[in-house]
């Protein structure tokens, strides 16, 4: 009997290590109640994670009447990978180790004048600069994971680019990346990333399902079910900024109508603000994400016309993801991405008061609105634990 | 090592023995290939099956070079399921077998005027009646599946009812009728029902992610990734009915604004179609899902203004269709429920021609529209399977 339940539990070592890491110090009989998998069944499981060093026994606690738990937990340092998020205007490099800990940061300009070819070069000796500024090697990395706005060719390890990375359809990012790094990577959605990011550094709790709304230059979502990214049939789940919130309104580049980015990304509100009169002189530089951070502080700080526009932009992200989960039905929202870093706290605010009152389950349950650990780098942790998760149990 | 695979394997029996439905009959080899489990897990998994008579061997084919496959199959008479749909004008009744087979079906108007406990009543005899014409008996079903329009409460086993069910969110729905059966019972949401009814039925391949868009008197969907249903947090997942179309139009019985359903439902076009004159007299009875049955037969057969109606509703319906798709990433959208039955057509065309032009991900794959194969019946058969499911296969 405990032989066909181990064979039918969904269980994977995967899903082991992230309870192991989200829930850890953790005794083997709490591991098996929270993953519905036999005692067998875990401590099987366990015994090969232990040898490969990948967790460790770390004390013991007394329990009812019988004999004491071992407690186990994640060996922070018993890998590594490196996580690289290609954004329209920066590229942000993070080293991570298997609890989600970030054990380096490196942050560099994007060149656009660049081929994806030339970028890729330029992305292995930034991966470099960084792992010698940190007295490690590439030998000593898992892989890496790259991520980039989508729509994305999972399958084939590509990205489409958009119009501020230019046309990357036909360039074998993975295969190129690998090539020069000689180490396996895996290429992802920015906003799947992201959504593993906040789940990989402990901020969401393992049986939920959330979304992790991320605004950079765009909009988009990645969403986690029961602590696996939900994917969809190639990669290009969450495409929340091109969710129509206007079937009739303006033509989007996408080829769809009224879509969300259209009316709340940060390069609306700043037009806006310039169309209405904002001065941005002594702003430098000018750039769109730097004069969206300033509206955005002017709103905190309670600038009417400011607070005005961040605000329209917030209920309009609140539609977007009033529909996401009217269709997903999700526990929890995360805002993340450095759209969200400075005036988080006013999209937290609309998102919360519209699902309070118009998500169509609001009498089954709540959904919870929270805002994101580290918004800015969310995306590249993600990259990296998706590599980690990907080398250390890939599927049979 | 196999033992070590085979704990983390994502197989549950349930997978299996959909495999061997909608793929048998099929040899344990290829099961293994689809199900990417080690062939001692699926030997093991079908042993179990096999003593359990669930499933048979059917034959043999010559492999190459090696010694004969046997070919395993779903017996289709090993159990049987109660499915009821409780909809707002009717109640449909089927029996079906384990491989999705209808024994038996029942169709009666439902009374508004009776209270849930009465309903409840109303339905365990109707369902004796169709037992006793079938010459079965009650302790031969493994159960009763009940579905009906969302929201629902799903771990409570509860519907919350609307303006035309009527107010059940106080009524214990799945103890009630388990208690008048002496069965057991699950309760779900039709549209889940629906696709996992087309899924049941045969009509998608196992690998796909696909949302059956069911339209009854409201607009709802269910949604199936690799196989099971993608329930949410509460079940509650699929509401496409209230995906909002227009943030700022008119305010929906859900709370929202410019939901679809506003746009697009039957009773809308029925209201239209009178705004604009449309003759209906001689139609009898002259209840909604009639004239919306008249008005689809008259656009199928050319008739401008019914035409222009009935095109207008599918255009609304594949804007909600997009959004569904690109937040979810499916490979195929399969139409179903009485809204369809007649002019289904005009519906799978406008919804090809929005994916095909708008769709997000559109260069990384196409999506699939199809019509269902029971529309009627689909959400009646899919309450049937989701009880032989649930008690042939329950969780650890």
């Amino acid at each position: 009997m405990t032989t066909w339940q181990r064979a039918r539990g969904a269980a994977t070592t995967s899903q082991l290590l992230d309870v192991v890491r989200s829930g850890g110090p953790i005794s083997r009989v709490e591991i098996s109640q929270r993953m519905n998998l036999t005692p067998a069944a875990v401590s099987f499981i366990v015994r090969g994670l232990l040898e490969q060093g990948l967790m460790e026994e770390v004390g013991r606690v007394a329990s009812n009447g019988g004999k004491p738990r071992t407690l186990l937990a994640i060996t922070p340092g018993a890998r590594y990978g490196v996580g690289v998020h290609l954004g329209s205007e920066e590229t942000i490099y993070i080293v991570s180790n298997m609890a989600g800990g970030v054990i380096g940061r490196l942050c560099c300009a994007r060149r656009p004048d660049l081929s994806p070819s030339d970028t890729v070069d330029t992305i292995a000796r930034d991966i470099d600069v960084l792992l010698n500024a940190l007295g490690m090697k590439r030998e000593g990395m898992v892989g890496v994971g790259i991520v980039a706005p989508g729509p994305i060719d999972y399958p084939a390890g590509r990205i489409f680019g958009n119009p501020s990375l230019g046309d990357w359809s036909s360039f074998p990012l993975r295969d190129e990346l690998s090539l020069r790094m000689n180490l396996p990577v895996v290429v992802d959605k920015d906003a799947t990333a992201a959504a593993i990011g906040e789940f990989w550094g402990g901020r969401v709790d393992a049986p939920l399902s959330f979304a992790c709304v991320y605004m950079g230059q765009g909009i988009g979502s990645g969403i986690v079910v029961d602590g696996s990214a939900f994917r969809g049939s190639t990669s290009n789940a969450g495409e929340i900024g091109h969710v129509s919130l206007d079937v009739h309104g303006e033509l989007c580049r996408c080829g769809n109508r009224g879509c969300l980015e259209l009316f709340a990304m940060p390069a609306t509100v700043v037009r806006r603000a310039r169309e209405r009169g904002m001065d941005f002189s002594g702003v430098r530089p000018a750039s769109e994400a730097r004069l969206f951070d300033e509206i955005s502080r002017r709103a905190i700080n309670q600038d009417a016309l400011a607070l005005e526009l961040v605000r329209e932009s917030a209920e309009y992200i609140a539609e977007g993801v009033l529909t996401l989960v009217n269709l997903l039905d999700l526990d929890q929202i995360v805002l993340g991405g450095p759209g969200f870093a400075v005036a988080g706290a006013i999209y937290v605010q609309a998102i919360r008061a519209t699902l309070e009152h118009r998500f169509f389950a609001r009498r089954a349950h709540a959904v919870e609105v929270q805002f994101s650990k580290h918004p800015r780098d969310a995306a590249a942790l993600g990259a990296s634990a998706l590599v980690l998760q990907h080398e250390l149990a890939p599927r049979p």
